[in-house]
């Protein structure tokens, strides 16, 4: 059975002052750059050749203003060949930040697989809590959307599940049908946010932050479908980018199940 | 040639301390009945049988504090019919609320229709900022839609205009279509927001406030036929409810054409 580890370093950046929420989470892309530099290069060239990425990565500030780098690794390959190497770094430079960075404290954490396909069975209410903690953003016919819908989100996550873990490419259409119909986004607070491309020349990808609150009003196992996709993305992000600080979110059940106050399409 | 015209009324409750917002805007639909009593009962008879509604009110804050009550007639009829005897009231009782009022200044202002339609060739760029400034909802095939998209706004207040000035119940789907595909949602900032419903019993509406730009994209005419849309909406309000007091909306349009920064789907 596969884990999921994550990786959690306090960083320092030294002679710099305060930074704010926005400064720390463009340095995604650097810290990509960072993670491939300390990574043995035959396996950074074997995820530049994979068709989904075993692991995503974000820098946020926590409550206490502390900068976290937060990196998840999928599968116990990734985990082996991202996080062991990852968890030696003691200081690295983030050179197009121009920032110095000492690594203060390094938390590792792991979960057996078994522990989110659980979450499928095990009844935690219908509500789940969303908080979007880096911005993020869909793409859709080629197109960027910057705007979450309870289809974008859940058909990137159980994509994202499936490519990881079933070998499938494709996520089961009748399933995702069925949740968009069960599912309504009851509550939310949501603004856009440009995310400057790595590529530079001035463009910016279209993003969204903030929270949301999704009612599931299917059968018990449905709902737990959705729990179980949404914690999973608590470690694979969601969206594009991933890999590059994009998409980080956080998620919490409600225990009470609640019913929704009026039929309504999200 | 049909006029619209906007009664602004400076409202000072009597007894009361200072109020919040969301407490102005929840008068909505008392302040209906305060206008269904004020104006010639028979008039009042044929608003309930129409299909749609020759006017929208609703109540908020402005920037200084001030409660102001707008309504705005979309045709020179309702004018005559609601804007003139509501000019006369100098006070009256929100019975629900529990509130006397006095009407402290009233301003009353009136484009023709013509000054509306004009937008459609004249260049005012291609930026509109819209502001929901009470509660909007909208209705999708039998169910509420908390959540606004350039379908919905547009599809609605279009609709609303061809019943207003044309007679025809249909917003035309081809415009639609081609509106929809050449206008994006560039920038948001949104939450939801729930109605307590009128029937009461607890039940309540989900709806949005905040604030959208959007970028328009199409030919110089279809980008003012947009502009002559959003600013019909401020008269008309946007989505269900405007004659209860939900759907305010405000706009603004940017002289300077802006480029979309890369592809996205609103």
């Amino acid at each position: 059975m596969e884990h999921i580890t994550t990786l959690k370093m306090k960083l320092k950046p030294l002679g710099k002052g305060t930074l704010s929420g926005a400064q720390v989470f463009s340095w995604g892309p650097y810290m990509q750059g960072v993670l491939m530099r300390t990574i043995d290069s035959r396996y950074a060239d074997e995820l530049h050749g994979m068709s989904f990425n075993p692991y995503s990565q974000y820098c946020y500030l926590d409550e206490g203003g502390t900068i976290i780098w937060r990196i998840s690794a999928l599968t116990d390959q990734a985990a082996d060949q991202i996080i062991t190497p990852l968890q030696k770094l003691d200081s690295f430079e983030i050179h197009s930040a121009g920032v110095s960075v000492e690594t203060d404290r390094v938390e590792t954490e792991s979960i057996r697989l078994k522990q989110l396909t659980d979450l499928i069975t095990t009844d935690q209410g219908n509500k789940a809590f969303v908080q979007f903690v880096t911005p993020a953003s869909f793409k859709c016919q080629g197109n960027y959307v910057n705007m979450p819908s309870v289809r974008l989100v859940l058909q990137n996550l159980l994509m994202h599940y499936s490519k990881t873990y079933e070998g499938r490419g494709e996520a089961d259409q009748e399933t995702l049908d069925f949740i968009v119909d069960h599912t309504l986004i009851t509550s939310y607070n949501l603004r856009s946010h440009y995310v400057p491309h790595v590529a530079g020349a001035g463009r910016k990808i279209p993003s969204f932050m903030g929270k949301m609150t999704f009612g599931v009003y299917g059968p018990p196992t449905m709902s737990g479908l959705v729990r179980m996709l949404l914690r999973f993305g608590e470690f694979s992000g969601v969206g594009i980018k991933t890999a590059m600080g994009m998409g980080g979110m956080r998620c919490a059940f409600s225990d009470k199940p609640t019913r929704p106050v009026e039929g309504q399409v999200a």
